[in-house]
């Protein structure tokens, strides 16, 4: 985990633009401090719930990096009177209008950055779509305030390939970059250019004109991003600890005591080149097993077998043995668990526990 | 909710069976409470810390229905020592040497049942294979306690028509009866015979020989029991209520703040006959929206189309709307919350908060 802030950091560092690491991977204090520039921030969050708990431990600048919706402006604004900057996202004429008015009516300005839809992965405004991004711009001035444009490439992780990660990356830019020139052309202010995923964040080459990018699944890696391309196996910084509770020989099965419940059900890498089923099974020091993934999951028993075609043979693993497995998605396997346990290096030696928060709201 | 448990303890009732209720959808006191026979149980629990939870609460009598590793039985002994009846569950020799040992060296006879394996599902004995039954029981015997037989037709979950179901529903019933009678010509006692899964257990129309019947599902149901067809979407008990944050026009898709965080990534209807996406739509009252899913979700966005080829029309729907999304799979997403909020019928009105335990180990 370390080296991969290290290695993001130096990366955006020579690249002259701020890191605002995505908390939502982690969901946890102890992994938010290792993360992120100072104490106080900047951070991304995906929830409420996330700001909350962050501006509860100190984390003073947020952007809630999913679209608002009128009825959590309350929430935002007794954060924001908590003495933390806040910043909402959005993409409609509608929550502009209900963010100046939230903001009149409540005396403080909200900060609000347009989404971009820089691929057509989600949400977002087009860059090109002149008049929707001024219409927004312009509803926001009559009250709250136009902090920027962000954009997520949501794309790049289907992107294979060094050049199409690039691509990704230059598109995202070029997206911010086009939009924010229609908004000062107009003569609305624009000072922030957000952007970012792990891919195009380990991708771009050029940030030119972007002022900050957020990235949050580096943090941890995953296979998905090794699939992708952006990290190997071996960066991969959590696994889930199971043991075995039974075989059924005849049919190459290995059961443990992790399901999808401990795993996650996130298939994310069944449509790459390599389908790690949902997991990849490494010894106790975390050394992955040659070919073997938790094949098959249910609530709470996991199948492993030797990966289908992979030629590879089974291990000799008795009732009782340890094993660790690399998620699919750091994300999704994370919030199935109420704390991290950490330890360093192939040590079993648990250093610390770290609490995580979860539950959606 | 009240009408699902009333449901299967009528038919249960009226073949002559105890329900041991699995405890691990809902994970809540209140939700255990209301589907349990009395406060002591019996129940069927999927982890020691939903046992820990629920001893804890004042239920007695809990089968652990999960392969019990070795090193999780000193947990297993702390619980029999405050009283509790935890029963563990088991299908080698390994494990039963290793409880009985425990036994012995605690004082204290732990009861297991063995696993039958019904339809080569997963885990367990096959019921045929004499030996291997008669090891475990023998193993057993040296200390611990054989409690019984044990099985999950978990194979009916893809069946598809009533006869199907009834057809797994008497493999499950045959294997314990056929592996009890094994057990017992050896001088073995077997007094526990138990079967279960949520669409046997609403299939079975003879029961002869089996003391009791686990389910769990049955509790809320969710849009994969109905795909099998042992309930009705209106049956459905669970939703998660989610508000519009956005639209895609051009696209067709609603954007709502309810992303695989909040609805799990189960995708259990991918492979039934009416693919339900991440989720069917409804509207706050509960009342299905024609042909309007979840079809795609992100960690915190749901992208709410029409189905695919059912030709159905995209309704009206304003940012800052609320709807309620059925899950496909009761389980998975009740792990993704902290607590229900209860609401009877139609009513927006929150009755009560019931808080849920979650994480695993």
């Amino acid at each position: 985990m370390e080296r991969n802030i290290a290695r993001l950091r130096a990366r955006l560092d020579g690249l002259g633009v701020t890191l605002r690491p995505h908390l939502k991977t982690s969901k946890s204090v102890d992994a938010a401090r290792r993360v992120m520039n100072t104490p106080a921030g900047p951070a991304t969050v995906s929830t409420l719930l996330e700001a909350e708990q962050f501006v509860a431990a100190g984390v003073r600048d947020i952007i809630y990096a999913v679209g608002i919706a009128p009825s959590k402006l309350p929430q935002v604004l007794a954060l924001r009177a908590q003495g933390a900057d806040i910043a909402v996202v959005l993409d409609t004429v509608e929550q502009a209008e209900a963010v100046a008015l939230a903001s009149r009516q409540a005396g403080s300005r909200i900060p609000a950055l347009i989404e971009i839809d820089c691929d057509g992965h989600r949400s977002g405004v087009r860059p090109d779509d002149k008049q929707r991004l001024l219409d927004i711009g312009r509803a926001l001035a009559s009250g709250a305030e136009l902090r920027g444009v962000l954009t997520h490439a949501g794309g790049s992780y289907s992107a294979r390939g060094a050049e199409a990660l690039r691509k990704c990356a230059e598109d995202e830019r070029r997206s911010v970059v086009d939009a924010a020139a229609i908004l000062r052309e107009a003569g609305l202010a624009c000072p922030v250019l957000s952007v970012g995923s792990t891919p195009t964040a380990h991708s771009a080459t050029d940030l030119t004109g972007v002022t900050e990018v957020r990235a949050g699944v580096f943090v941890f890696f995953d296979l998905v991003m090794a699939g992708v391309g952006v990290c190997q196996v071996d960066d991969i910084a959590l696994s889930v600890l199971a043991t075995v509770i039974g075989h059924q020989r005849e049919k190459g099965w290995i059961l443990v005591d992790a399901g999808w419940m401990a795993l996650s059900q996130d298939r994310g890498t069944r449509k790459q080149d390599v389908d790690q089923g949902y997991g990849v099974v490494c010894d106790i020091t975390g050394q992955p097993c040659a070919d073997l993934v938790v094949a098959d999951a249910n609530q709470e028993h996991g199948i492993i077998t030797v990966r289908p075609g992979s030629g590879g043979v089974l291990p000799d693993l008795a009732i009782g043995d340890r094993v660790r497995i690399l998620p699919n998605h750091a994300c999704a396997t994370g919030a199935q668990h109420r704390s991290y346990h950490v330890v360093r290096g192939t040590s079993d030696q648990v250093e610390a526990e770290w609490p995580r928060f979860g539950g959606w709201q």
